[in-house]
């Protein structure tokens, strides 16, 4: 039966491995059960983010070396997802997430579960497409199974890392005659964390059957996951899966729930989230393990009525700010700015809103 | 007696008029009783921010044509204070303060009252320095002279804006041989902005006699007002004063509270400031008439213990950064992201957090 | 006869106006003879550029004054045509093009003659499309029937002011039904340069008829103006439109000439644009009256076989950036660093490079 | 006898090490010969640049392997220069410096040589320093000893990467009641370049003795080095040194020579650079091996008499800027963007200006 820990470790450059190396020092985790490490690293969140390679990098090594294998085979077997971006009071940190099998009775109740999986690598202008939908969906699935979890309802938080367009990229494609989602390097993140969440809302049954076509992707917002939470970055080429979710059949002493904002600065629905498991602003604070959001600028223009500057602002992309937005939220509601907020929210939550997960420690 | 009135007008871009045009074309407001529009601009909120200059230029055209004077004489008795940077969820906008001398007997208790006053013009040299500090402190007691308050305890909010220096202003004390107190055109906005609060400080008597001297500016973050709140800016080379408070010889509807963040995301003040006018989170935010906070960086790089990276940014400014956070937080709170929120506050509360002041109409 | 005078003018800021009152103020310029101000100021260039509608409304209100006719008909005569952006060496001028009808003959050979033309206003759905492309054309035709041109041959820039989208009216084209051509406001001011320049190409009979259409907008590069040198800003919602060139019947002391740059280092280029015009680097680089150029960064990521990172780069735009390349090599040749370069060349010149056209002074 | 090889690698990516993999593999490279990488990477060549770091990691990786060390002592023998910023054209590549020890006669003249050294790990409250210039100044004269360089009017270029100040190293100094040099950490870049620049000049003859002090530093202009090229990065806490120059006692089939451009688009200088080496604009450019400039935004805020607005723009650091103006003329007039462009030019070449150097092959 499967346990899962996990370990959120501050970092002081995206390459500070010296948290996880402690661990391991001490014997506390096995190099070989860990499944994931995610990570806010302090770069520009946006297409020339190498703090996320970096730090991937980094981790890697390290794990490469305690495990007598190459870097490939570790960034075979563990996720390394790392998003950019630490605007505000973000502090850089990685979770670590590790996968147990232990003996015995499982807790009873509900209890965290985790699985991961990883799509084939991608062509230029398939990002943004159906045909990125289509194979997240299914590495959804495997990732589900791969948790053990046979039911949607049972997954609080998917987390995806994708791929985006380089000027390189885009001109391999046209030297082939292919033509891509967009010129813009930028906005081709948003086509990727787009098509990845509804390739998730397609796997959980979130949205009807039938209701796909490259021309929703990025266009028809009423069509989201409530809870994927998809980042791109220029350091992979395919698409790497967390899946989240509570079971009867776990032996961990933590579980996790959801809720969705519906805007930047929804603190009741963040309060939900905390409720979900058991936290409460006033008592129970201490139990919380990780807390983690998507954010983004409405694409609107408006929040609460109120026009904000984000989507023409051509100094400060707009990811930057709604991430920062976010984060104040969620750290002034439980005191703490370790948080995992990523920016850009695209099919993920309404329009405007996002996904926000929290992780506890059960009572 | 003085009853001071309100108005808050959202803006679609720097020189958007409309809404104080709408007001006067209706009767609403005497062109002549107007004392201060205070903005929230879409710049930078740096250096090179030409929106609040811009938005000065469009306000003070407008009183010049409604007031038949020029647009320098408008500029002479009343007081633009526009403060760049509306990053995250902020929305420009302009509360427009008008003063009105009323007959008739003040309501009971105390209410708003509000005055003006401007310092002599700086040369370069000044900035950052014991001058512009005495010279703010002077002009504080000016106006509040002018409001009609005579307690610095009755002081609930002083606005600053301050000149900063650009190259040119460096070369020119350069070539007279006079040392300016910083080559980075940024950080003078700092020096600026932590002379003027010290200035405020001591009219009010929240620092020592004898505490302040040019080697505390910017260093010694122990000295601090509780109720000062500056912003620097290209557009002028003299500073321009509102001081608000509450007096019992006031006609106003509003009152005004008070209270002092902590840090960025200290939302407990912001809930103090809310109640010290009546105003809690589950009723009578209706009553709420503006927002006033003040928002920085933590010099130390930590907040709640934790790295944050807004000070080694070099891509994005730290104050740009604070505002978004600390407008979250209160937008969150109040559920409106049509609050002020000003960034960089050297020696304005106490270090890495601010003031924060609310407007409510009495009950 | 027309005579064309052209006056630079460098500003201290956006809305210094100081030059143009001098002249105007000691008779040189008669106000009602000024056809265009033409301006580089100091904002991004980008979406969020207010520098380039502060220059205008003070350019405006100074004519309005001088004219005694409102602000709405000094805009609706002359054009200002503000591009924003003065990275690198690229120093804040307006350049002032007056036009005079005087008596007798024509100085012998072709001198300078200049034509103005705008469009109709455009909803955010046509940026971008054909239908920009042909009001464009039209305009453009307009312009040069304006100014006596009558041989496409004749002329050597055309420079254009169009709008570009932003959140607001992307929001409110969706609310239509109405589908625009990008959601990324930055991107839009490629779109809406692009289409315009293809008007340019249209009218000039640079391209085939027939080989316009929405799909090549944006995508063909082989289809370009050499002449053509377009802007995009929030200030407008028409095109504004100048046409320069030179004929037989001109009484002007300048004449204009150009060439076209294959890349954004291409100084023979620049040289041979000095040729055309008589002006070589070792001597008479005293005639020249102005330098006007667009940039780009190269759309397949490489110059010269080298990878440029400009496209990739989220923290700075990559008009910025190519403005300064291109300003840097012309400032070397000439000298000085007082040049129009603009940045953005969709369909200006061959992909990555732009067209640079010279104005002197008649030998 | 010496002879030095240098061997330019574009790169694909910070971590991009394929160029130098391939020589390994080939055996063209003997990786304990290797003294130096120099690089260009793709950051935003400020405080928060990890590209500078992610790339000594995976150069210092490499090499670890192939000479069966750990990574720390590759970093003990091998200096990794990395400058980040490859604004406008540049391109992202390495330089390898080989140095081979060869029997046999030296070439007729004068030909390269090299040496390099470090100084110890300095305290925050030393940047910006005497004590910084003093360690450089004994390191430089370290480096000439190990090149085999005995007079000053050999060396040609030093090129050195230096620390700079971050939150947390301020706050570090703060707490244990040390002053620094400044508190903004953009800043503190300039003051541990001109430091080190000055440190140059020192062990050069280039500044009188008694004439340097704390005072100096970052103010006196007319005080500076003709050969320095310093860069500061987060990524170390020492300097590093690369000395060029040319002796009669060097195998070399390549020889260095350098100019000083007065300002940033002063094209002569690069061309009597050229010259000093053979080669000119019309041929010989094909024997260029490479070319080493560095750039700043003349501080008086002035270039050829005209305003620039690098300084007072508060979204691009000038340094950035500056390193797109001096590679964009390099660029146009060797018609190639792959050269070494740093920016930040403090006490390295008169104000506004800097050293540029040239290697090339021997006729």
């Amino acid at each position: 039966m499967q346990r899962i820990e996990i370990y959120r470790l501050p970092t002081a450059s995206p390459e500070d491995v010296s948290g996880l190396t402690a661990l391991l020092d001490a014997g506390l985790i096995n190099p070989s059960e860990i499944i994931c490490v995610l990570g806010k690293t302090e770069g520009n969140g946006c297409v020339n983010d190498f703090s996320r390679g970096f730090a991937t990098h980094a981790y890697a090594t390290l794990l490469a070396t305690r495990l007598s294998v190459t870097r490939a085979e570790v960034e075979g077997r563990v996720q390394f997802i790392m998003s950019g971006g630490t605007e505000g009071v973000l502090t850089p940190h990685v979770t670590v997430f590790v996968k147990r099998e232990v003996n015995g009775q499982a807790r009873p109740g509900k209890g965290l579960v985790a699985g991961i999986a990883s799509t084939r690598h991608f062509v230029p202008e398939e990002l943004g497409t159906m045909t990125q939908v289509r194979e997240v969906e299914s590495a959804v699935r495997a990732a589900m199974s791969d948790g053990g979890i046979g039911k949607p309802e049972d997954v609080h938080f998917v987390q995806i890392k994708a791929p985006l367009l380089t000027a390189e990229a885009i001109a391999d494609a046209s030297a082939r005659g292919q033509r891509v989602v967009t010129h813009n390097t930028y906005a081709s993140m948003g086509y990727s964390r787009a098509a990845s969440a509804l390739g998730v809302a397609s796997a959980l049954g979130e949205v009807e059957p039938g209701a796909l076509g490259d021309e929703v992707i990025g266009r028809r917002w009423d069509l989201f996951s409530r809870v994927a939470s998809t980042s791109a970055g220029v350091e992979l080429s395919h698409c790497e899966i967390l899946v989240l979710g509570n079971t009867e059949r776990s032996a961990s002493d933590l579980m996790i729930g959801h809720d969705v904002m519906e805007d930047a600065i929804d603190a009741a629905a963040v309060r939900r989230a905390l409720a979900s498991v058991g936290c409460e602003e006033a008592r129970g604070l201490e139990r919380i393990a990780g807390v983690y959001a998507k954010a983004e600028a409405s694409p609107s223009g408006r929040i609460r009525g109120r026009r904000h500057t984000m989507i023409d602002d051509s100094d400060i992309n707009h990811t930057r700010q709604a991430r920062a937005v976010v984060a104040a939220v969620i750290g002034s509601i439980i005191g703490d700015p370790m948080v995992y907020v990523s920016g850009g929210a695209e099919h993920q939550g309404p329009s405007g809103g996002g996904p926000v997960a929290v992780i506890a420690h059960r009572a």
